[in-house]
């Protein structure tokens, strides 16, 4: 008989979050504990392991469960290791898939990078079903990128494919990003690119606005949005410059692989209309004729706090028996 | 048993050519006409079968041959049709597959642009012989691409993936391109890029050259080689800038797809390594970390006079009998 459930295991840098899923992509059991609390490797996989015990214990035992997927940053899906996550505390390449089948009696583990698993979790549960050509696009402290072509995630050679965060934006006088170059997308358009944005424009105008009431290097991207739901038009402008600049960076990602769709997925996409309207317009204008209206762009459909979990337990379901 | 011959046709805006090639990659018999005589779509089909018949005549009949590849500028795999390509005397959507079928008796047709044909080309007789992961960069009139992942050709949900030519990579007063938009990678890498690129440099600069010899209108990307293999320094760096533009985009693309090997191909590659050394550090000099050192560069090794037609023609070993 099929088994009935997958776990899905996100791995965040403050938290770890974990979860026995159905066939609908319904949490049936979850927990969660600290990643940062665990130096040790060693000692953070036991603390999981037991975390994952209970709740498979909740769902019946071992025999209940297909398979176990993880996304975690820098996840490669080819060897099951995490390498050299600079938002991890553990460092050097860790072969986490193994340590944690071995620690759960031998349940299969598959591994990626977070962003790949949000676009599995679409395709399985979410605005990507049935599609078969289509990029999600995660906007988060990062941007991440999860490419499908032909129903298959684009892994690359080496696991490390869908980078797309880093691909350049601007190549001159372009932003410091946290991976050391100049001039990624991530730079502008994650949650701390748009609080970035924002110091730049308070400092290089004069005009009135309500983030100047807060202290410049606390502001967020959250603020920035209330800002502009109240009515601030630089906080407005702020989206419009961002989304912008994703759509000039969409146009080049069409040109690639000509998807279907885009998925917008992450905590920027709170934004609503106010980011995806001048992405669309922006990406709509860049484009190749030939791809004219031809893409489509959309949120993603997972419930914000389920959704890092059910794309990793997606790839539980790849599991060949 | 097995049909042991199939057809490829290379279809440009001077000249079509085609030929009857082996499983080896050799052409065994091939003929050509001038695409540019046929105002009238149905007459360039006519004289296109009655070269087709006669070779498929010498290599002993219809039964010989499996399929027929074509290789054509704007040529879509998905419905056979060439779709408004600017460099053709046809307009509008020409069903051309299916034209040639009928023309030659029902031969099975498959058609796709020049670059993906070139990429099909490399994979089935070429350097990319192996590999899986791997993107064709054509460096000629204009910049193609055909990209390879997990073993299939990148189509698209529409069948125009692959324009990488025309993602951008200079987009403050970046230069008009044949496309319409600005700082297209084609309007600077091409061999008419190249051109430009020289007419502007001997405009804005004083240093002396043997460039300043030739009337500007007239300098080919063949001048600038000539001048630089005769020790011109501005030419040498025409190369250099060159490769320096390719090898930021290079970076890109490995980012979105971390190919295995990015392989180049068409008129420009004759410069050798006066246009590969620069690409290559400066690929290495703007990848993300994690792809350092990874991705290999390398020239098709398709005979430049045979490479089109060997290209189109691997595409007839896709059809299913």
């Amino acid at each position: 008989m099929e088994k009935p459930y997958v776990i899905g295991i996100d791995i965040g840098g403050t938290n770890t979050v974990f979860g026995v899923v159905d066939a609908r992509g319904t949490i049936l059991y979850s927990g969660s504990i600290k990643t940062g609390q665990y130096e040790d490797i060693n000692d953070y996989v036991s603390a999981l392991s037991e975390g994952l015990q209970s709740v498979i214990k909740q769902a019946g035992g071992n025999d209940q469960i297909k398979g176990i997927g993880v996304g975690a940053p820098n996840g490669n899906y080819f060897n099951g290791c995490i390498e050299f996550a600079p938002n991890l505390p553990w460092k050097g390449k860790i072969p986490l898939a193994q340590m944690i089948s071995d620690s759960v009696g031998g349940i299969p583990v598959t591994l990626t990078n977070d962003a790949n698993a949000a676009a599995i979790g679409e395709m399985t549960y979410g605005a990507a079903r049935g599609l078969k050509d289509f990029i999600v696009i995660t906007l988060g402290t990062g941007v991440g990128s999860g490419i499908v072509i032909g129903g298959n995630l684009v892994y690359g050679h080496d696991g490390f494919a869908g980078e797309l965060g880093h691909t350049i934006i601007r190549r001159d006088h372009g932003r410091l990003c946290g991976c050391g170059r100049h001039g990624c997308l991530e730079a502008y358009t994650s949650a701390t690119g748009v609080a970035r944005t924002a110091r730049e424009l308070l400092v290089n105008r004069t005009d009135e606005s309500l983030l100047r009431e807060l202290p410049p290097e606390e502001i967020t991207s959250k603020d920035v949005f209330d800002a502009a739901m109240k009515g601030d038009k630089l906080s407005a402008e702020i989206f419009e410059l961002t989304g912008a600049m994703l759509g000039e960076a969409f146009a080049d990602f069409v040109a690639f692989s000509s998807p279907e769709a885009i998925i917008l997925f992450g905590g920027l996409t709170k934004a609503g209309d106010m980011i995806m309207e001048p992405i669309k317009k922006s990406m709509e204008k860049n484009v190749l004729k030939v791809f004219e209206g031809k893409t489509k762009l959309l949120f993603s459909q997972l419930k914000e706090s389920d959704a890092a979990v059910l794309g990793a337990s997606a790839l539980g379901w790849e599991v060949k028996e």
